[in-house]
């Protein structure tokens, strides 16, 4: 799996629970990311726990390779982040994830290979200081300080989506959106109008079959919030509903 | 909770395992949102899994809202993204989480307060056409094409860290890195380098203590790991100790 290898190899350090190896190999594979390296997992290797969860990403795990030491499983590295949950009393960078992945992404380019690992520590403790002295740099996720824990999985799953968008194209906002009109109606108007219009389409015979109706209301429905209409256009419609049947609609 | 809302309403249609529930209410506070909605959850309401599984974040389950349709849960929106994991047929912008969130803030901002919801529908279907047509826009997350299977925590995860990074300050690029070095020592070089060094200052009574002694290592190994030699650099530093020592290294 290595000869086709871009992107940063993911090593756990001393992961405890095999459940949460298969969860890990799942979020790098969605990442498309598939160098998963293991430093001394507390139930051995392989790990049938980790096997089994690990889904539709079980070649991840099965390629995983095995280490002693973190500094045996960067011996081929150039670039080493760490993933860190709490500001340590070390003398290191602590990056943000997108901008960890800028930086692997140039220690990759300028070395004309991939050469850069992602590093996570054990569930319940997180990365050693002594792990810790083996890396370039740290990452942490920035997310709400008053609840910031996450499990190993959503961690490498939040990190390594980073790097696929930033080696994927990102489409711009469509012109679709009418989102600069002020008056844009909320959603409660835009039900009563098509409510409005489906009853008056009901009374006029305007569906053909009973079997039709449900396509042809989704369709309706589609075309008017695709059209972002302002509360005052949907007074218009009403308006044109009731002019156009000749009668008030009264439900 | 409600008063303090900033941030997109998440919604969940039909959600049918708790555990589920509580998972998505964790991944929403880690971002700093709390205003969570459920349509017609499977097994009823309140529901002991979601609470059981929503750890620190309990109170965004306890104050969950309920609706009978999502249409009433989007009532007082008025910008709804859906979520969804393939392509659809109808007529709907599709966007990436990014400009999703982007296209969130401009509609909040024109609005001067929180109007927009992000929907996800139940684990195993995704949302019916029928709750799509209730959304402006769709919003997909971007994974490997190959492995693209996310549970429903993580889709709101990845999607809801996007609107926390995007209102939050993002650091730039530490000058401390040396990327740009082509010749930057492997990390097996550095290692060998650390472990000449190391014998050699308890060769030479360096260390005052047993007990200093693994902090101080630390402290070199983050030192040199933050000067980013070159390969060339830890030869001459090899050839310094040798130097300094007055003899060679026999490991």
């Amino acid at each position: 799996m290595n000869q086709t290898k871009t992107g940063p190899a993911i090593i756990l350090v001393r992961p405890q629970m095999g459940e949460n190896i298969g969860a890990a190999a799942r979020a790098m594979l969605n990442c498309g990311l598939t160098d998963l390296r293991l430093v001394e997992p507390r139930d051995g290797w392989p790990n049938e726990a980790a096997q089994a969860n690990a889904s539709g990403a079980l070649e991840v795990v099965s390629n995983a390779t095995l280490y002693k030491t973190l500094a045996e499983a960067v011996a081929d590295c150039r670039f080493v982040i760490g993933t860190t949950a709490r500001a340590r009393d070390m003398v290191k960078p602590v990056l943000v994830p997108e901008t960890a992945v800028q930086a692997i992404l140039q220690a990759d380019q300028v070395a004309g290979k991939s050469v850069s690992a992602i590093v996570f520590g054990p569930e319940r403790t997180g990365l050693e200081n002594d792990d810790v002295t083996r890396c370039d740099v740290l990452v942490t996720v920035p997310l709400n300080p008053e609840y910031a824990s996450l499990n190993i999985a959503q961690a490498v799953l939040l990190i390594t989506y980073q790097w696929y968008r930033a080696t994927h194209v990102r489409p711009d906002l469509p012109d679709i959106l009418n989102l600069n009109d002020v008056d844009i109606a909320a959603k409660k108007d835009i039900e009563t109008l098509l409510a409005h219009l489906t009853d008056a389409l009901d009374e006029s015979g305007f569906f053909p079959t009973e079997q039709q109706r449900p396509n042809m209301v989704h369709n309706l429905y589609n075309m008017f919030q695709r059209m972002r209409l302002t509360t005052q256009e949907t007074q218009t419609f009403h308006g044109m509903i009731k002019a156009l049947r000749g009668k008030e609609w009264k439900k």
